[in-house]
């Protein structure tokens, strides 16, 4: 552990109970999420994704959207409860259900949008705006994530403006927060801090939203280093990398969160998460799924005893 | 493919052959190690450590490192061939089969100097100026390895200020050039910029070897990209993730080479190997060694569509 002062905090998110789970055949129990959700708050959490307001015949794994989240809502007082909306009617049950914040994905490849949410990003984001005018004041946070933000199975390269202009639009709509997801996992380092920057530049930091960034290519960490030091402070994650793309055989999920953890506090920085607590919450996890392979390094290899021992912060290095 | 001028070149060296190679338990034959050095080498590799020169009986995977030596300088005369070589010994042996590297490894952990070596890193030190001093003028070019740069299983934490002093003392016993390798793969970005910094600043540009970044806790693409930022320009690999660290249970090989060449590329440098021959090679790489688990999300997930279509260089985005 650092002992040089007070180090810099970085929010992460667990988006493995809603990005993670939407991509597993098996449908998990509500009763096995609630104690996956537990270990996770258990190892220091403070964000996480855990359900999607979706119609259960499309994603069955999802048809306790509303249970889950008021269970999350319930029995941790010091989470901020996430949960996914692609539409109104998605977000409201949402609210109902207590989510604090919602995000609604908006794609920024036109193909994939209408895959993913059967819109076009022009109709989603006058969704978005309706989410907005509908929710009232005590309103859930509404974040608005891009998805394909760095590129796309279906179209392919998506251009940064496009990506920049839909980033503005979102925020003139009215969306709270503005995240970029890297769906593919076809980022690169300096294609994350190009539009980190750019989009920051146009909506305003505290505008700007997570990264999420899946490790298809294997570059996640990198990128999100990359984010880190274009100032970017809060990264999702997917405990054991649970997770993929329905639209690209061969992907995975999002940067393992206990990979993302060790790289950041070794970077100097304080997640606020019990590192052996948070890989209990991730041998529950594979205990109940025993069907799906998880991912991650630091599950194979076990926690270094150099962990946290040479960490200046970022900024002291540069 | 980038069509914005010329990209920067950055040199890739495959150690498969070498660090993947020592640490599996079957012995692969020698006819297949040459075809696999084949294939790779047909993909573009330019650099490539092809053997260890140790006694038979302490590693028999490496029993014929002459004879592979020998070939890949015959077959591929484009091709830097490298060697490692503990000892004046295995120096001369490896520089007798025409190797035009010979990279000699010194710990900068004590403990892990004398479990690697058998001897303590001072009288490594000595062992490096004796293998230039007998070389003559014909020789090898000399590549002090410092191993355990980023710390060490056995050691624990290895302060920096003794990886600087053992560069300087490498250089000074005659050492062509010096690298720096993370042998545990405990290294975080930042500490990657200072080390190379400030070992950069003692012994020049012109002397900083490759750099040597084992993927055992899943950030040896971040530390590649921190390299990249500080100006590391060659880097090593291993073909599939192939390898480990004896001292360390769980640990994995090098940076996987097509996972590299993929984030590289991706960033807009030049590593003038071709990607899906490099899959080919590592095709013929698990049909060499089927009872092998190799790593990588590239060969996983396929080379996507996008790939180098987005790549302006990493100097354009900064």
């Amino acid at each position: 552990m650092s002992t040089d002062g007070v180090r810099p905090m970085i929010a992460i998110r667990e988006v493995g109970p809603r990005d993670g789970l939407q991509m597993v055949k098996a449908v998990m129990p509500t009763a096995a999420k609630i104690a996956w959700i537990d270990a996770m708050a258990a190892a220091g959490l403070r964000g996480m994704e855990v359900a999607s307001f979706v119609p259960p015949h499309l994603m069955p794994q999802m048809a306790d959207a509303a249970d889950v989240t008021r269970a999350a809502r319930q029995r941790h007082p010091a989470l901020t409860v996430v949960a996914l909306a692609p539409n109104l009617r998605g977000a409201q049950n949402a609210a109902a259900a207590g989510a604090q914040v919602v995000v609604v994905p908006v794609s920024a490849s036109e193909a994939h949008s209408r895959a993913n949410v059967r819109r076009s990003r022009e109709d989603q984001v006058a969704e978005v705006a309706r989410i907005v005018e509908a929710g009232g004041r005590d309103r859930p946070r509404i974040e608005a994530g891009i998805s394909t933000a760095f590129g796309c199975s279906l179209q392919g390269t998506v251009p940064e403006d496009d990506v920049v202009q839909l980033g503005v639009a979102l925020a003139e709509a009215g969306a709270d927060t503005v995240s970029l997801a890297d769906t593919l996992g076809y980022a690169a380092p300096a294609q994350v801090k190009r539009l980190v920057r750019r989009l920051r530049k146009e909506i305003g930091a505290e505008r700007l939203g997570h990264l999420h960034l899946h490790d298809t290519l294997g570059t996640a960490l990198a990128n999100a280093y990359a984010g880190l030091e274009e100032g970017v402070r809060g990264f999702d994650g997917a405990l054991g990398g649970l997770g993929g793309c329905p639209f690209a055989p061969g992907s995975v999920g999002n940067a393992a969160t206990e990979d993302l953890v060790y790289l950041l506090e070794s970077e100097g920085f304080d997640t606020g998460i019990d590192l052996p607590g948070l890989l209990e919450a991730r041998a529950l996890l594979a205990e109940l799924l025993p069907s799906e392979r998880l991912h991650g390094r630091v599950a194979a290899a076990g926690i270094p005893r150099t962990y946290r021992d040479a960490a200046p912060s970022l900024e002291a290095a540069q």
